[in-house]
């Protein structure tokens, strides 16, 4: 059964009750957040965001790829950001596999050359976070005076630890 | 004013309320979302998602950049998601500036070379996810039976309208 069908069924009672259709397009807060894609972490929820506040940039591990320094380079230069903040969690998928377990699951199943794709897999979460805050502030096409601040977020206890 | 420790005063309030420390790994309803990163869209609340339920994938434009396929293969491959939906959305900051604009204003605030860098503006929004939804389908790296559909998000009446 698909789910797209109760996802726009969500919507229309979402926009039925829409309120903040004036909302201007650099977020409020000046703070951009870069989080895992996991499904369990809603950074809007438990960093108290509203519509507006902040932009939300998420991939597999919330890891500094470099699609994600194009992100935060567009929010920091278009759009005004000044803070950012990375989020890694406990009992994340990254910890679970290796390059080569990937590939060749793709190889195997999908005859398909993921050989050039380096998945970003970690094995030691809290480095995993140093390592992204510390590519994010050594970046050269990112200004000194934005802060760059790591945490992992617990999925038991649903609260941050600041690591970096 | 750093909003850091807002956000931390936020997370506080929501973790001492946390019920969701049970869910597992993979999403609920096995669908993955790619949504532009713009503070104004809030995918989970505007799709009805609740923890666990969805994974949630977002750069600026909410582009299927190389990136972002590699955080879709992770989900549908290692944690069985089956239904991908791209989201864009109005009034887009990608739809107000060049590559070459951008790359000139790195130039002259930082001395930094962005000559690189595809930054993925663009300059017709409904093309734009059809492109991202195509370049998402004709992956040799993600299966035929995984459903691709592309959606702008109207941000003055927050709904979602089908483009591809």
């Amino acid at each position: 059964m698909p789910v797209l069908p109760e996802l726009l069924a969500a919507n229309e009672r979402y926009a039925a009750d829409f309120t903040k259709g004036d909302l201007p397009m650099p977020p409020g807060r000046q703070v951009s957040v870069l989080v895992c894609m996991d499904a369990r972490l809603h950074p809007e929820k438990f960093l108290g965001l509203d519509e507006g506040d902040a932009h939300v940039i998420r991939n597999a591990g919330g890891r500094a790829s470099d699609d994600a320094l194009r992100s935060l380079i567009i929010s920091y230069k278009l759009l005004g950001t000044r803070e950012f903040v990375v989020i890694h969690h406990t009992d994340c998928g990254m910890l679970t596999f290796t390059n080569d377990q990937l590939r060749g699951m793709l190889r195997d199943d999908l005859n398909a050359d993921a050989s050039g794709i380096d998945f970003l897999p970690f094995s030691d979460l809290d480095e995993s976070v140093r390592q992204d805050v510390q590519t994010i502030r050594s970046s050269p096409l990112i200004p000194d005076d934005i802060t760059v601040t790591g945490f992992v977020f617990d999925v038991k206890s649903g609260r941050l630890r600041e690591v970096s």
